[in-house]
């Protein structure tokens, strides 16, 4: 039958952009892969990102049917022209997680996300926050780079140290385990959609350990496209690959209600896409991550659809321009 | 029993803007006649379109219910004082659709949209926007005009030529069927709010046909204002009427989550509210459709409640100031 | 990592069962292989069967994760011992459709059964009711079988011979269409479930083509397992083969409300239950469907989970005992 | 065009069974008459009922579609021939009713029911169950009758002679006011489905009052047919007419979660159809209701859609058999 | 102001039954004390039981409103007449939780309910039916029991062993942690309303384990009387004590939606209300829970509403008659 | 257990901010005491703000848990240090009221704020918009103050003097019945947020009555800082005490959807957070109410989140910088 080599949107395998389903000692030619983590074992508050890594992969089916059937594409935001033929992706699957035992899916996605990362470039599809720590551990330990830079864009900080109720290991405390690991420290962190509450004298701490820190009254202030841009040069600064992370809670919950712990005020979809636009310019940006997804929250399906054109939006600047 | 003359929103007949059912050939008599198509047989995506006409009617109660109470009123967006009684309604009923055949249901939308506007202002509530194109020939037919302006607000341009799974006829070849009919040409079409892809070179085309082209990035950098009466005054040179149509997907879909081809990164509601406010204080303007409306995908009723706002924008700077 | 082996319900891939995918020619060597077909082109009401398959698929994680991590289990309805190591299933994807061309999509049916029931046993997952029709053809010409009975667990008789909308190819035709074709006849169709209203005289029309009626009234009177027994028994006689066709409306919309036209009154979970397995002992159904499941019509997911449970059944029956 | 005169069930006008809208003066000529009461002042827990009268008619499309399509029908639960073309509705709109004042809401019910049942057959859509003593008083004035025979399918007896904080005039008390009004008494009330908890010592009342009382318990141990024979002969014995009150919190919630104050343990669909059967089966039904039907508590729309069907049993037994 | 005694079903604290708050030292003067455990770090597939404590809270508000209102009161199923007065109920709030450690969480929740149950009645509000086995434990320990029977309505048994993802200790090895405890074995377990699969020859298993095994078709042959009759007398055989536990998936998913692990052909809602009955009107029950209600499901409500007006009805027998 | 001192955000007492319940006549020791009013019964067009209190309650949850486990905290929005341990909140449950009789319930609302103004601070949770009025004489009397400036943050002005159906006492002349009692008049009105249509020649009326004006054309063009601070001069000017009075309704409908009156081109959540810094600045304001949360509207629950969120930046300003 004819016509049948372009998919619907709807149709077909739910991979990750429609990518190749490959097991993940097998991606070494394509561009970028994906993987999951089904893990919300670790929030504080709502659980339900588990389902994450699904619905983001269902979101992006409308790619495919788009550059399959147009070729070639204008981008009418940027005004570039894109070849998507320039971008593979691959989906691997979803990393083993342990839905009671956080610190053994955490061992699971380091391997995991060392695998993928000694390979190719690697897409990270969560799963609550905490396995950004993971992670990012791979990811150094994949591409045997002996500094990460981190960039995450997220309305809270992440640098909790110590719960009471949570211990030292949870979706709280990432970004703290991440900049005290041997692979990078805070002057290599930068911070962009912060809000909300924080430790008290926050701005003092961040003086101190050198955390680079953009909250939304700076986005507002300095405008997103210069907020971003100084992101991402303070966290490259001295490093061997720049790892960002994406917490969608980043953006107003009015926008994006899918998440566990969303916080009023936050980035409209015009600066979260003009994010990954800045980003996915660099060369310094070597891994990314879509983390707290939480779909059950949004009736309306709209926080996986934006997770995956904020992926898209980095992975074609970087892949397809 | 007293009162009774006021009628409620949620009560009563659910016409648009509760206005007269009238038979299509006897409206000669009112300033505008509203018809629903129910057809979403030509969508690439979600269907769903077919339950826009009686959203939109049911959320336009309030209208009624606001004007019969207050008599004249002050609009307080615009600060102009508003008198609903110039302003005579009818409804039509849906024309015929036929969910599996879109040839003979475009056959019978050119039909209606012939015998409305050869009486009165058409006021078409779809369905999805493949409709677009046989009503155009309708108005032009009814309004026996050699030549028709269009001013289309959407996030996509539909201006493809022939899709391998759609064949030349769908929703997203819908301007390109106008703008190559004999009614009209890309000279005469103005197009706003698009981003997403495009086919490739994209801008070229543009500037090749004629097309007035305003993305989302001409609509922050120039201002919607300036955008809108560019846009109508591009329409309407040379023409004897302009047609204009509005596809929600154009708003945002964290405000206009109701439709089934949402882009991230559209109009706000004052945005939206504008472009009607200045499409209505022309005289150009013969005729107005609001098309892709879904509403199984807005939870809270958003979408369908802005559409009729859209519209009584437009009517009210037409027939009621 | 350890335990890696056991995939959580909801985590990766989600094809039929969580079977292998597979080319649609690449399938002798499995006990049965799914497909999907995400068209609705052909509803006389609600649209929303496209999204069927890959709700089923979705909801058919939990079993995967049941029989790994138990090997052999114990069906506390039947009181049978299962091994489902001994049912090996293949997910094909879903056959190319086009939704604004039944024509075309039916002869892909066709094609895509065809192909399938050449090598293995069929699981077709709608979809609406209009694609059993190819999917019948597609299986007597795969099969190579000259005479198919045929077995429809449905709400309704879809006997129309034509509709003056919806012509003579939709879903409220389709079991005319398939006791006219060359393959059966209506001797050898058996439907159960059926309610609401058919057309005039149709328990004449039932003695005079000898079609096998078992209404709702059949089934509280004379019991389910019992009507099931007869209505395969009878669809068998002198066939070489038996296609099982479910049609979710047959089951109660309190209980399966995501499906397009429900009519109130109809099975209980536990008959539906039952009817798969009786349908499940017999040697002769060949293939079996599931067809109308609408997802977005249930909010609470309930009718994709029975479906998957329903396939199950019959599949355990069949192969796993 | 052709085909046009089928309408689909989502299509055009949503007046009740798509029935002419017409002044309530002017519908001697109908079967039946049905208008709309949007009140939901006089409950005492969840609001909603005031969208009840929209949401059945908006679910009573099918009907007309079907009956259209299909001329003469087969109804396969009773297996008797119908004919809707003996069957004429007409649709009246709403009262008016005055949300925060029950008094001058009643006088209007009375009023509207007066004028309809003094024509004909009247068909009241609710509307909290207070609305349904004005009714009966309306019902007793418009056809001059004397005495009035009240069924009453419901949860709950509605008996309470007043509450510390809803005084005498809420939902909990009108069938106290019906029966000590001049127009009948308990003698010739007959309750249906009721269950949960009531006032101290109620079978003692019921003894002494005459109230022809049938609970669950009842209707399971007896069968429904009998229930309901026995309860529309005690309630015709001696009396004009009848007027049955169908309180949609008589089916089970989980069936019709739709209604603002539901008990588990209710009738199945099947009870709830044969229950309109047998009161449609008899001469001296002379009205009906369908109330506090509240739309918003179903996600999935099915208790406006049984609503719909359990009305439309009725009218056909009486008027197109 | 006059009436303000009375409180209507939704204002006011949202306690269990509206009871006092106490502090879980102070309850020895009441009937039934609940508490809440909103944990549900220990299911197998969709989280949500955390939710389960506030749900059931506010969903039992009808019972104060009900009761307060008519003072005694006739139960209409049971035809008894039940006085209120004679039941008081306290709310200790709920046990400390751990989302992250299972083994903190288990011990705090049996220090509570060893607070209480050496006082009074407990009710204890899940929370995942993993928290049943440290509440058995607190049961025997707070009361001073040396044996304890266990009553378990159920879709499964949660009798594995050890899971390769969840170890030994999580929602589906709860059963198997209590018969293996020293305070009960499995001759003094019974299950009600199993069903779906379990271990390979579990039925063996149950025979040798002197298991008192009632599944559904059991239920189905024997009648839910005779069934919860014999399973309660089991249980009660040569114990102490008879703690008894609602797991709300033994109720069929079309009833009782909003839980984590649905199987469908379970409890219709007059056999769970039955099950109560009986268990009421023993002497031999000491504790009740109710677990595994996930309100996020349940679109419509029904699950927390069904949960509550179980628990009222055994400690209504129990109590107040 | 240790750990058991801080309180997850689902967990526990549902009262406001999670604040100590308490009898309303013992208040005196807090800064801040919160009540409810269940109460809908004068809406014009949707109803469910009588779930307002829940669900706001319900919502600051998050609160208690961010404070208790972080102790001080920096504020990232305002850059400021706060301290929740300065600010003690009650909550003192429902105010009595009678769903039928609107009067009643102003009275009892009145009597319930004047007894806690005489104590502390106010905090009223709604409920519609008419329980403002009774509730500002109520704070008049309890604060004795001889006059009181009233800032209204809001869609509508209400200012409604009589309505056909509504009378003289409904959520649409509030403001009117406020600013015509003899604790206030309009030139000591202040109205942020105003659109859509309101009463001919309103702004003749504004500038007559002095009443001070802000349409959202006014916040768009002066800013929303400007405009809250000429806002509250206004009112304090030659008042005793200013009650702020924030109807949900002002924040645009995409934002907070859970209300029954919404208007497009509203706030957006960046705006209503500066206008409740801005008004927690001053000395002057002495009460808050929050109205017309209705949260069924809002399938997400942003509506009473950002509702909680707005009322904690009011307080925090006022009591714990
Ligand atoms: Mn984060
Ligand atoms: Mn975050
Ligand atoms: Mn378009
Ligand atoms: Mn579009
Ligand atoms: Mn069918
Ligand atoms: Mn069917
Ligand atoms: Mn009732
Ligand atoms: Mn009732
Ligand atoms: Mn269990
Ligand atoms: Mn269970
Ligand atoms: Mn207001
Ligand atoms: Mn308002």
């Amino acid at each position: 039958v004819e016509g049948a080599n372009v998919e619907l949107a709807y149709a077909g395998a739910k991979t990750f952009l429609k990518g190749e389903m490959r097991d993940v000692g097998d991606i070494s030619d394509v561009d970028a892969a994906a993987f999951g983590v089904p893990y919300d074992g670790a929030v504080s508050n709502r659980p339900g990102a588990r389902y994450g890594p699904q619905a983001i992969r269902r979101a992006s089916g409308w790619w495919a049917y788009l550059s399959d059937y147009k070729g070639g594409l204008t981008n009418m935001q940027t005004g570039k022209q894109v070849n998507f033929d320039d971008l593979t992706v691959a989906d691997c699957g979803d990393a083993p997680v342990f839905p009671m035992d956080s610190e053994t899916t955490a061992e699971s996605i380091t391997a995991h996300m060392a695998t993928v990362a000694s390979q190719t470039f690697p897409v990270m599809l969560g799963g609550d926050h905490y396995c950004t720590f993971p992670a990012v551990r791979g990811f150094a330990e994949g591409g045997e780079y002996d500094n990460v830079g981190f960039v995450q864009i997220d309305a809270h900080t992440d640098t909790v140290s110590e719960s009471p109720v949570f211990g030292t290991d949870f979706h709280g405390s990432s970004t703290s385990l991440i900049a005290n690991s041997e692979y990078t420290d805070y002057e290599n962190v930068s911070q962009v959609g912060i809000r909300g509450y924080e430790s008290p004298k926050f701005f003092e701490f961040a003086e101190e350990t050198g955390l680079n820190l953009y909250t939304m009254r700076d986005v507002e202030d300095q405008g997103i496209t210069s907020v971003v841009s100084d992101a991402v040069a303070a966290a490259a600064e001295g490093t061997d690959a720049v790892y960002v992370s994406f917490d969608i809670d980043a953006v107003d919950p009015s926008v994006a209600p899918g998440t566990g712990t969303p916080v009023p005020g936050g980035l409209t979809p015009h600066q979260a896409l003009k994010t990954m636009e800045v980003l996915g310019e660099t060369n310094d940006v070597g891994a990314v991550d879509m983390m707290e997804v939480a779909p059950r929250y949004d009736s309306d399906e709209g926080t996986q659809r934006l997770a995956s054109y904020l992926l898209v939006t980095l992975l074609e600047r970087k892949f397809a321009e």
